[in-house]
């Protein structure tokens, strides 16, 4: 396998989870900063212009949801999520859609506007509310989602290390992670972890 | 099982994919007119104010890639999903990632730019980019992802639903499938679908 990434980006939750499978791959780092992603080479392996994709002996799979699924399928020894479960892998792939289409989706909004409106004026109006959107989504997982110590309860998944990437941008975002001390007990139990620090110490800008 | 729906949203692909399934469910409509949805009785029940949302006998499902999943895990007998091949599931994961992530949000910027600005004039900058966002969103489907005849190639899957449903927003948003011949014969050979016909009479408006 090897893994397109770049450094900042959602992919962390791809290479926590890589790390908890004990996963052996290659990698190759996308650089934003020269429009890589939008390059000819990357667009015929990913078309899609965005990260992660990993490559695999199949072909290449994208998307944070579906590429950690893969994971916790092709590693069930690691036990990264109740495969057998219809109901619980429903749960699973509900929260991940939900950070992956709603929360992503809101804080693209401070830095990708130019997806969705053509003008400044538009911009800085996203931009302006990201904080308010951002604060809301957490407002829901805190109360509504996170059950604690794990995200699905007792059990660590493949929700745990997707959760902890997007708690990476909230202070970007201007929202104030202790405003949410479940999350913020859980960002800590996950920074406890080996698997998560050799991650993010392969991540970090 | 009982669905709460809303004629005219994405709960299509799910009821395709009930029809398919040959389940037997309840189902109460959310009046979207009457803000149903932000009624405190319903937010009991789905806190993110949305449909679709399954009630099963271990508790509610959301996201319509998630229940999609559930469904296929559901009813293996259905055949809608190759659920023992994990690369098979990661691209069918990413394909229904890609139709939530990123193309129900480029068309929700139609009508739902009050969840990212503030401003009238950035709800009718996002409005007016609507078309040029779908259109490339579908030129992806429709030279990267659709295999055809059905989207994973030969086998029908839980993805054709859910890339049918997004179809009938096109015009809506302004855009001529007869520009994507793929995705055309897709649209037409789902909609000869006794199960598809089924689920549309009792979506439609």
């Amino acid at each position: 396998m090897k893994l397109y990434w770049t450094r900042g980006t959602c992919v962390l939750a791809v290479l926590i989870a890589l790390e908890d499978a004990g996963a052996s791959y290659d990698s190759y780092h996308v650089a934003f900063k020269d429009r890589e992603q939008r390059g000819a080479a990357f667009l015929k392996l990913n078309p899609k212009g965005r990260v992660p994709a990993l490559e695999t002996d199949r072909g290449i799979l994208t998307e944070v949801p579906a590429i950690l699924a893969y994971i916790a399928q092709t590693y069930p020894d690691a036990d990264l999520a109740p495969l057998d479960d219809a109901f619980a892998m429903g749960e699973i792939h509900a929260f991940n859609a939900y950070l992956c289409a709603t929360v992503h989706v809101a804080h693209a909004h401070r830095v990708r506007g130019e997806r969705w409106a053509d003008e400044t004026s538009s911009h800085e109006d996203m931009q302006r509310k990201v904080p308010e959107t951002m604060a809301a989504c957490f407002d829901l997982i805190e109360k509504e989602m996170l059950r604690g110590p794990w995200v699905m309860g007792d059990r660590y998944t493949i929700c745990d290390g997707y959760l902890f990437t997007i708690c990476q941008w909230l202070e970007g975002d201007s929202v104030d992670i202790a405003r949410f001390p479940k999350i913020e007990a859980h960002a800590k139990r996950m920074a406890a972890r080996p698997a998560t620090q050799k991650a993010v110490t392969f991540w970090s800008p």
